[in-house]
């Protein structure tokens, strides 16, 4: 019998799809292989390429978009908002309007066109977790920005149209529908309970250990209760936070590590995989608060069917989280890991 | 500039990319094939590889799962669903969850292989609809019920897994987000202008004529002022109408004239694209009322940008609707859908 399961913050129903459940193996897909063939506007040479940096780090002394950078944040060359403006909010009759004022930038997350985020050295990973956070506090001196969404496309599947390994960023003057949905289903929640949702899922979620993949001090790594794809998985930090961009060092560190164990298992588990993943945080200026709890979501791309789900908000997951869970925390990463 | 537009029922922002609009022919995919190779379920004299026919329209005396069918409706081999069962609420912790009692019928359109419904005659596309009434009428005898999904999957990048034209339909215990969404903004829009908020978009797009692409007595056929999509099509019935199962004879012949006009245009501009449509339509059981506007909406899958779209519910769109409202409304295919 399949099982229809509420998210417990959003309210939305999904159809586990417990009789035909699908193991990793069932889901025949195109593994992401790194070609390494035509021009790339990322690698070391071709800066000149992409719109003068906006971040760099850089551990010698090389002069602005030159080789030398070991990350590197660019704005996108074909951004989907403009950043120069006035957001000139205005009617036309029943409809609401503004200019797209916003920014869209790339972060190359390395110079080495053969690494993915998930066979790069983990103090690597935590550059990338700070480059987040130095665009965030900058851009949200902007007072015209509302949220930054971040993401990644990894692989053909999951919309990337270039290889080399890179997380994107978009500043925009309104929120994001989902993130609206979680923090209101959130301040809900914590307005007849006074707790946050996020802080019970963690502590229920972690006495059952059934949807639980990994943990370390400062973050759990889990399959949600309720998850819209096969395999989608969440890591929160353990402690109430409601801020990406006010983590602490301590936590960059563990995030980048539980990061990476989780891009290892996922390529081991399911065979390279195309995915996406994006942090959810909360909308400005509120940032800090009792009700919302920042996390970061991974979502394999494993199957087509997105057709009527695109238009209803219905998902059918033919892969219980439960079992998901299992195949991800049982797979033996540990050495490879640990020796990066 | 690009503009940011809000769907004035649900609030949902979207970035039209009015810099790098896209035009038909930037859409490089696959166009949909019938191959007609292999062994076809929905086929005559196949008719004992599906499970017994719920429904069937036929002409002759021809007995019920045997040859002679003009349309034929049978449950799903694998259904999402159970129909079995009671629904069994129950929580586990801070978790809801219930069992997955529901139906899942499959509406196979035609007994000819080799047709689509853009190919097949206005009068059987009609008798499609007159099919998805009397399954909605029926189903929604089952008190268990409390909404209908009717919807269609077109080629292999939309999610069909059999190329035989057909439909399909989920009955739920539970109502899909975005249809509650939409519910609800229509709502609040009635509650304090005691107007329909669809029939003020139908009023302002047909004074304006931007995005209109047909129109017949009873139906219009527009692209929404802010489409998650490019090329997105809205079909609604003129008058107010709050339920699809209430529509009547002349109503049905007029959809199914514009549906076919709607769908070869789709076929010509884009070259025969993959496509979703769904019908959104009032929930049980308060189907008839003044708030909410039922409607037919069609999505062609253009693009692979459904990475981040999926997880934020934030959409970019390079196409704006006037432009493909453009597109589709000069089309030339009058003498094509009048003589069939
Ligand atoms: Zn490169
Ligand atoms: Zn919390
Ligand atoms: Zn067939
Ligand atoms: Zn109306």
């Amino acid at each position: 019998m399949p099982e229809l399961r509420k998210d417990p913050v959003t309210g939305r129903w999904v159809i586990i799809a417990t009789d035909r459940a699908k193991r990793p193996t069932d889901f025949v897909r195109e593994r992401v292989q790194i070609r390494g063939t035509g021009f790339c506007p990322f690698c070391y040479k071709n800066e000149s390429k992409t719109p003068p940096e906006v971040l760099a780090y850089r551990s010698d002394a090389s002069a602005r978009d030159t080789p030398g950078w070991t990350l590197r944040v660019v704005p996108n060359k074909f951004p989907a908002l403009g950043i120069e403006g006035t957001l000139n909010r205005q009617g036309e009759g029943l409809y609401d309007k503004m200019n797209g004022i916003g920014a869209h930038e790339v972060i190359i997350e390395t110079p080495d066109h053969n690494l993915t985020l998930a066979t790069m050295p983990v103090a690597r990973i935590e550059d990338v977790l700070w480059a987040f956070r130095d665009r965030v506090l900058d851009l949200k001196k902007d007072r015209r920005f509302k949220y930054i969404l971040i993401f990644k496309n990894h692989g053909d599947a999951a919309g990337a149209s270039l290889e080399h390994t890179h997380s994107q960023l978009i500043a925009l003057p309104v929120v994001p529908k989902r993130v609206i949905e979680e923090v209101e289903g959130a301040k809900e929640y914590y307005s007849y309970r006074e707790r946050c949702v996020f802080c019970d899922i963690i502590r229920q979620e972690a006495e059952s250990g059934v949807r639980v993949i990994a943990e370390n001090q400062e973050f759990i790594a889990m399959a949600p209760f309720a998850p819209r794809f096969p395999f989608e998985m969440w890591l929160l930090p353990k402690p109430h936070r409601s801020a990406f961009e006010e983590s602490q060092k301590s936590e960059f560190e563990q995030l980048a590590s539980i990061l990476k164990d989780m891009l290892v298992r996922l390529d081991k588990v399911l065979d390279y995989p195309a995915y996406n993943y994006i942090i959810h945080t909360s909308p400005f200026p509120d940032v800090s608060n009792d009700y919302y709890h920042w996390h970061l979501e991974i979502m394999p791309k494993l199957t087509k069917m997105a057709g009527f789900e695109w238009g209803t908000g219905f998902y059918i997951n033919p892969t219980p989280p439960e079992e998901s869970a299992k195949f991800l925390r049982e797979a033996s990463v540990e050495a490879t890991v640990s020796s990066q």
